[in-house]
């Protein structure tokens, strides 16, 4: 078993990581919670919330809902949805939350803990390699019809249970979203660990110990940054590597045509080849390109509005006075926020999609 | 100029009493926002928005929205569309929201801020007596039909700015409703500042010395007990005096029929009534039960259910495991949290209903 402690400005949580969790919940949920309330999803629940209601049943009233899977259930309307029913539940401030499930279950049970009475308990039960970085940190929210994530708030769990047999239900292509963001806490982390993560072969028969040694090194990274900024004041930002043309390319293709993974590897291509050209410096841009490529990466897009990416762009929520930030990397392992200009961004943004990913 | 400086987890932050600060907002707010997006009712707008507005167009790029008038505003549906308007207007992390109006205002654009884009600075300017209360504190909150601020969050303002020019022009029912809680800092608080209040005349000719004197003594009062208690772990709860009954009326009666402060008041004659029983004490109920007719309190309900009252009551969110929480008075100044027994409880509101209320 796996353990590091989070330090937050309100509270200390603990990451727990290890097979088998699912059965052992019982050990890390406080007694003095008298109801637990289950979020998870449609795919989830088929596979596990038989097996974690029944490891909680005989301590606590528990409660849960389901919802559809699929980023669609990041909306204003599932949200309330749920805060009825967890009104008609009579939860209470002495209730708990378990979010099981991958990123959209942690960000939107998360929020709906955020702000039931004012904020209730919740413990993220993450059950994807992508919710890895999503679970830690506290960052929980809803999308927008004009943008990812604008509606939420801080918000840090009083627990994170990753149970990592879990991850052996999930689809190859939720292992290429979560490795994404796996390779961003290798790049943007002095000294970088990107040099473990070159050689790994992700397909089935990857070994659980790789698995769960690039895992704890992801949460490590990011424990670090979001424990000396909370709050996204600073460093906090460096997190975003990749995810300022990701994010837009995510939502400029409609939610759920390409994983957040998929869409971040692009957006750190992209982001690798502004920072060559800023830095004046080089970066293995081909050895991560080989990498995605042997991985099954997807790396045609079709034909985006290169306008429509910039405003997608400035409507992020690091832009401010309408200025386009970018984390770029100085080396391997050194990012800094940029503000950038925008004629010349746009012009990288077409050498880039020409170039590179339109093919 | 009063000012107070009060404390929380986060930041400090200042609420400044005068005549005339409409007038003066500038030096108040950080030149760092580059935005400014206010946020008022249809009341309000028509009184002072525009010397707001007129007052901070130079230095800032300002913006606002009107929502209708009343508690009908803090839904969902006025949240939602509230959120799409910043987006459009392309308000960022460096922007301000100012919530212009009344405790409706200050709970809506609060909670719009807490949860815009994670969170942006808000400043609330009260524009009544009842929000000495509710602009204090950082509770923040949007209703559900199946109760009042159950969706909500604790988010500080950075600044409490407090005009009492715009006290003038509230109507007497709101006077009524402010000075109900300024009745209940002065019976919660050791040493008790009621006997001020008490001889207190609520009339157009109320003078403002008085008003700026009592409203003072009540932000104090407040302000002690928010910052030992942010959250509401624990002695906050007392500030809920009244609010078991007054918050179930409000609703039993539907939002706007009673005032606040109006359901509050009968809310604490029987948090009185319960209390002289519990602690066989003598509490001054026939002092306040003659102040409240003094000042044309509406002291006479329509025949409510016992039983729906009992019902709301145990939604409350101070409720924990299904047993209603009162706030009873040892004495005057010495509030105590009391578990309630159900029976009794019901018995007594029967009681009290009958005796006091109905007729």
């Amino acid at each position: 078993m796996e353990k590091l402690t989070i330090k937050t400005s309100t509270h200390d949580y603990q990451v727990v990581i290890d097979k088998g969790l699912r059965f052992k919940l019982k050990s890390f949920i406080n007694p003095r919670y008298q109801s637990v309330y289950i979020i998870t999803d449609s795919n989830v629940a088929t596979l596990y919330l038989d097996e974690v209601y029944n490891t909680l049943k005989d301590d606590f009233k528990v409660y849960y809902s389901i919802v559809p899977a699929g980023e669609e259930s990041k909306s204003s309307h599932v949200y309330f949805d749920l805060m009825t029913q967890l009104i008609e539940a009579g939860l209470d401030r002495n209730g708990l939350i378990i979010a099981l499930g991958g990123g959209m279950i942690g960000d939107l049970a998360g929020f709906v803990a955020s702000t039931y009475l004012r904020g209730v308990d919740f413990i993220q039960m993450p059950t994807t390699i992508l919710a890895h970085d999503s679970s830690v940190g506290g960052k929980v929210a809803i999308n927008h019809p004009l943008g990812k994530n604008l509606i939420g708030a801080f918000y840090p769990p009083v627990a994170v249970i990753y149970d990592v047999d879990t991850l052996q239900t999930i689809p190859f292509r939720e292992i290429r979203s979560g490795y994404a963001e796996i390779a961003k806490h290798s790049m943007i982390h002095q000294p970088p660990f990107w040099d473990q993560i070159i050689p790994v072969t992700l397909n089935e028969s990857l070994d659980q110990k790789t698995l769960i040694r690039d895992l704890i090194n992801g949460i490590n990274v990011k424990a670090k940054i979001v424990e000396e900024d909370e709050r996204e004041a600073d460093i906090r930002q460096f997190l975003n590597f990749g995810h300022t043309l990701g994010h837009a390319i995510e939502a400029e293709l409609g939610y759920g045509k390409m994983t957040h993974g998929e869409a971040v590897a692009i957006g750190m291509l992209f982001a690798m080849a502004v920072s060559e050209k800023h830095f004046k410096v080089d970066l293995p841009i081909q050895a991560f390109l080989e990498w995605l490529k042997h991985n099954n990466y997807p790396l045609t897009l079709p034909n985006l509005n290169v306008n429509k990416l910039m405003d997608r762009m400035k409507r992020d929520k690091k832009t401010k006075n309408q200025q386009i930030k970018m984390v770029l990397l100085e080396s391997l392992g050194s990012p800094k926020m940029v503000d950038m200009d925008d004629v010349i961004l746009r012009q990288q943004l077409e050498t880039f999609l020409e170039s590179m990913v339109i093919r």
